[in-house]
């Protein structure tokens, strides 16, 4: 049976790559980081600043072992104390507002038994987040996911879907953050799917990350963009940063654990904007692009 | 005995007042905003972007009432359920990094009683926070906070400048927001203090934002500064975000119960930034800032 360690080897490896891929479309390296962590484990960040097509990206690798605080224990609802947890998180702001920010993440989880056979699962997903929304590049990316489901489950993609367009939503703003994707945690191996199936799934989800993402650079790394798109970007930033410091259950587990801030936190866009109470002017493309930031859109046509 | 049409009366002369003190300095004026809640109350937002001193100021009164949920009614341990609360929060983020950012809040709430009599409190506060600490007018900016504290009630500033410290704290940097000030919540009326006493000085809190700040302008307003200066402001901003996005009462209380968004994120700066792991030069007065930021400092030179 798969064990932590080859999990935890293969997620390395994962961020290995990723990094050498986009690092090469790119023409700059990702700075590499690591860490160590008092209460047992640590990472690896690895940062991209300033380069040709990415303003700032991050890829960061962890594995991360100690015991579980008694309210955490609760909300999981596990006996075991003792936990074990690796993973990837990436997350892309491009230079240019004609290219979307992209965030992936595939995580693994186990704890130690007391009585019987301890608690593990994997979780992760990955979501577009478009400065303007295009519908053929939503199509190709919904799709690919879906495909990427399909191979392993075809009940995966019409149900981590709908998970993602619940999960990525800013309800103070009534908008998703973006165009969705999929989103899935706690798979748990059962009757019907052993850990190593569940693994696979993770493992191709972890691999379609970077092709996809290249794909969507080249497409678009030509267009023309002004200071408008630029203004456009900034705002939208400040969206995605609305999102994953008031919402997202990673970043406050992990600022509320004494985690890494600046793991924590590369994914914070390098500049953001806020005007006060701004609409875009009617018929416009950023107008367009709002009236897409709703859940429940088909957006491969196929659901 | 003074009642809550007083007061929110009152707090509304002094929002006007703010936007008229700070208007003629910046030699723009506010925008008004008036705006209905459909559970009960509402109430004007003003705003100032791009000034000549004030890149993005915002001044909001509120007056809300209605029914509190039971969670909320459990949180506070009052038994009334019919609720009203008005307040004036104001938030100024300036053009130059060589002058700080500011913020005031003073607010009442009551409550109807069912069994005796209902809740009435105020809270508030004032803080500073510079992108440099300037130890000078660190001093005055602490001095006059005392002096106003101290014609109501000595313990009044040495209690609310350590309430400041440590609620103006991001644990995730280890790093107050700022150099602090006064905050103070639930002030009660009781034996000591009658209801009168306690808006008195609430009044003198709110009567001393506008000239301490218009004084803190004039005197930083003719520096210079360079692009240096604009990135560390950026950056500060970006921890200012921090702050009021995961740690903010307000901020939090207000998103949760669906208030209008755009009146309480105001207080966000016009633009952030974020860089992976930041560190100021050796010896760089950003590194003094940095040293700067923590509790317990006694910046009047008196306590």
């Amino acid at each position: 049976m798969i064990n932590k360690e080859e999990i935890t080897s293969w997620f390395k490896t994962l961020q290995e790559n990723i990094c050498s891929q986009i690092g090469t479309v790119d023409g700059r390296n990702f700075g590499r980081d690591e860490w160590i962590r008092e209460k047992g484990g640590g990472g690896i960040t690895r940062v991209l600043q300033n380069g040709e097509i990415i303003e700032k990206g991050g890829v960061a690798f962890s594995a991360v072992s100690g015991t579980l605080p008694e309210n955490i224990k609760k909300a999981l609802n596990i006996s075991g104390s003792e936990f074990y947890a690796t993973g990837v998180s990436c997350i892309m702001h491009p230079v240019s507002p004609m290219i979307p920010i992209i965030h992936m993440n595939v995580r693994y989880f186990e704890t130690s038994g007391e009585n019987g056979p301890g608690a593990k699962w994997f979780g992760g997903g990955i979501d577009l987040t478009p400065h303007y929304v295009n519908q053929e590049d939503a199509k190709v990316f919904h799709r690919t996911l879906q495909h990427v489901c399909d191979v392993h489950d075809k009940s995966y993609y019409p149900e981590f879907k709908k998970w993602a367009d619940d999960y990525f939503y800013i309800p103070h703003r009534k908008e998703t953050r973006g165009i969705g994707g999929i989103f899935f945690d706690k798979l748990v191996p059962n009757e019907k799917k052993s850990i190593e199936q569940l693994f696979e799934f993770v493992k191709s989800v972890g691999e379609s990350f970077a092709p996809l993402y290249i794909h969507i650079i080249n497409k678009n790394r030509n267009l023309n963009f002004n200071d408008q798109h630029k203004k456009w970007q900034l705002l939208r930033r400040g969206r995605y940063v609305e999102f994953n410091l008031v919402y997202d259950k990673g970043t406050k587990f992990g600022l509320e654990t004494d985690g890494r801030t600046e793991s924590i936190l590369m994914s914070l866009p390098p500049k953001a904007q806020w005007l006060y109470d701004f609409v875009p002017e009617k018929l416009s493309l950023e107008e367009e692009t709002l009236e897409l930031l709703r859940k429940g859109i088909d957006w491969s046509g196929t659901v």
